[in-house]
């Protein structure tokens, strides 16, 4: 077994992070594992489900798997909680493991025909009107089809991944990962019938912000934000990487999902 | 040109559509035609969307295709309205039309192992309490995984066809016709966490009827029903068959449902 | 302080409430209590929110206060646990107790011109369809003044302690016990625009069945039912009489619903 | 009949409202009235219900009733069409109105125990987080009792007249304007168990802001926003002043309703 080569990434913010950190390292380090993140075989992440958001993003385009150690709640994204750090270690020592890949989607947001800026996500690509609370008009297209006119807060095109985070508050359906799909969720739309869609992998979701007096925004998975001009067009489709998580346990989405969402519990008489 | 052999489906119901039949047969020998339901190269169904249902269950397994003629309200299903049926005739003598086929829904019931019933669907396949107002306990299982126990009206799974019948007005997301997926969507879940499911192609969808004092009711197509028992296993797959339509107009899923749901109307200031 | 005559009502089908029933005899008799349901000062109900919303109905017309011992699962109706009961018995005594009353609803239904039936609700009024899942169309009045036409799966009259019941279930709008409104709550309605509503409690709201194939049911607190016929009429109002609970607690509605809904759970990242 | 005199307030960028003033100064000079804001007996509004919401909220304090002249879509507030205005100057010099009043809102906000700002709205108080797409966590009271701490986009607390504005986007039921309560509705809550809620009219509700790294805002009637930060504490309540509308029609609220919300439109099957 060759020794590897692995990334860090830490979120010096929560509680206990750094610590483990240190102690990380100490063990890297018997092992004989190099720590080099441009070279890494993969990356171990201690945070929480946003900073594993980041580094996915970050780490899709070069194919390098990450491993999530919860420092957070209960995540849907990491894989381990830090009490079961050695046992991690031992099995990925025994390359024990498997890779679990998750579709991404890639935003482009074209002004005036030119291509203003390219992103990718995991969870969602959200427009979004500004904090002064007035309607924003989104004219929405499927495959270049004009699908529908919406006065909204905003609306959410969100994976698979991301159908248990904006997208469930704003009413959309709850997605396995592995089905191949795209959700577009209206967020408040001031329309009665524009209802929550789910449209196929192969799909163009294209968004052209309306004219608004306030500011608007474009947000890659809660974290990376673009002021939006009227007129701009934001194509949404699925990215033509992949996140790729390191899995070591056998918990299910269903599993994870009545855990986070308390599913059953009841509500009266 | 061969001639053709033609069925002939009539909603007696539906104000006009015994006199259009009357014509239509006139037509149909003027052109040389057969009517003969059981050899025929496809089926004109006069009717609504109702009509449609019933005509495609029940033509799928044989593969013969159907063209609704509406005589209901603007219809999902239904190709063209009554004036456009000579048009329509001409289409049909030159073959100038495509084949649109739809996933299809197969529920089957066990009851103390044993199958008691099978049934296929278009739209979908609920499982709901009888009208006295209490309860109903269901187990829901994706591919013999247990999902969610819940107390609720009812579930519903549907086709993409369905969602936008019965599982929209559930809360179910709005899904084009071929992205193939079943929904499942509880109906008034007594659990304020539970939330409509999108699930893929391949999926499972297993419905355990809890023990419950009233009368549970299978109901397919909101057509055709069986009594429920408690512990009844009802499972619900894509079907091997697929309902087969025949269009003639470049009418899209997007503009039906824009007319239909009368999307983009605001609410207020 | 002279002496209490005091009603029972035990829910044989709860597990330890008959074997509580002994025991609060005895004790009754140990404190000179004369057990008499005609003549009683107040009743004990040993059951759950179910027993006592039975209980609520069948005493309210004769004023009489009930207290709720559960045997259920934590109750919004319920004022305390079976080990609370000597306490209780204690402060009941002493008469240090306060008196809670609730709105309750008043629904009659009316068929071609005759009064058919008279009944009084604590949590809700509901018409639904059967259980053979085809819609029915319902004609909504407030003041005589037509509302709306919605084909539904039903709709639900609720009273402000009937608003985390049923209604909540069909997306309907927490309203604290003591805010006198009716709350109006379509059930899957096929009309997207038909949203929840909430009437003040002078408001007479009058549902007409419209005509439909299968069978409609009228449902009182989910427990007592009727069935209904095309052109019935069901007249909801303000009950002139009320539901009348002893208070021995602080707990506020704001904590139960906090435990029973388990509100301020997150979803996600 | 005395002279009358009347304010004008005219949004010039609705097409034909400066065209329409003219003509009514001239009208107005025929009649023999004053044209003094500051004086006025009533005020006439040409535009939409936006200018007309300004309009209220501006006068609501001096108890200056104004009148709606409609120049956008179909009105909640605005009263009467642009052809009508010959007949409502009739109306208005034979004094054969009625004088409706709507219950209004008083915002207060508090930051470090001063009280920061002031204001009063007709539709809504609404807190909401910054376009960026993060969560803003807020914690509900009501009456100073603690409610729920929501991770929320935002929180709306509505008057009767806003349930059908911002509200019904976010899920809020609807409410006749006359029926005298609050609507607390929350925007995409995180937590599944928040549901929309309707308090009485003597409720103080409270928002505190949580800590947030984005830019938090209030909005009164989605049109005077003022900068939030965390800890600052907003109390709506009931106002003491009521905004008064001219009636000249008896279009009932119903009425409105169903033409705004094309309430009884079917979706499908």
């Amino acid at each position: 077994m060759k020794n590897k080569t692995v990334g860090l990434i830490i979120n010096q913010q929560k509680m206990g992070a750094v610590e483990t950190g240190n102690y990380l390292r100490t063990r890297l380090k018997e092992l004989g594992w190099q720590i080099d993140q441009e070279e890494a075989d993969f990356v171990l992440v201690l945070g929480g489900d946003g900073t594993l958001l980041q580094a996915a993003r970050d780490l899709a385009p070069r194919g390098i798997p990450v491993l999530g150690i919860n420092f957070g709640q209960l995540g849907f994204l990491t894989e381990i909680e830090v009490h079961d750090l050695d046992w991690a270690l031992e099995r990925l020592a025994a390359a024990a493991y498997r890779i679990e890949e998750r579709m991404m989607l890639e935003a482009r947001v074209q002004r005036q025909g030119r291509l203003l800026e390219t992103a990718i996500a995991l969870n969602d690509v959200v427009v979004t009107k500004g904090a002064f609370a007035r309607l924003l008009p989104l004219d929405i297209f499927v495959n270049r089809e004009h699908v529908s006119t919406i006065p909204a807060d905003g609306i959410i095109v969100a994976s698979p991944t991301g159908s248990t985070a904006y997208s469930l508050s704003a009413g959309g359906a709850i997605v396995p990962p592995h089905l191949e799909v795209l959700l577009i969720t209206p967020i408040c739309p001031h329309s009665l019938t524009s209802r929550p869609m789910v449209v196929g992998p192969e799909a163009e979701v294209m968004i052209r912000v309306g004219h608004y007096e306030g500011q608007a925004m474009l947000t890659v998975d809660g974290q990376h934000g673009v002021v939006l001009e009227p007129d701009d067009l934001i194509c949404v489709q699925r990215a033509g990487v992949r996140a790729r998580f390191i899995k070591l346990t056998d918990r299910t989405f269903f599993q994870v999902l009545r855990q986070k969402l308390k599913a059953g519990d009841r509500c009266n008489v």
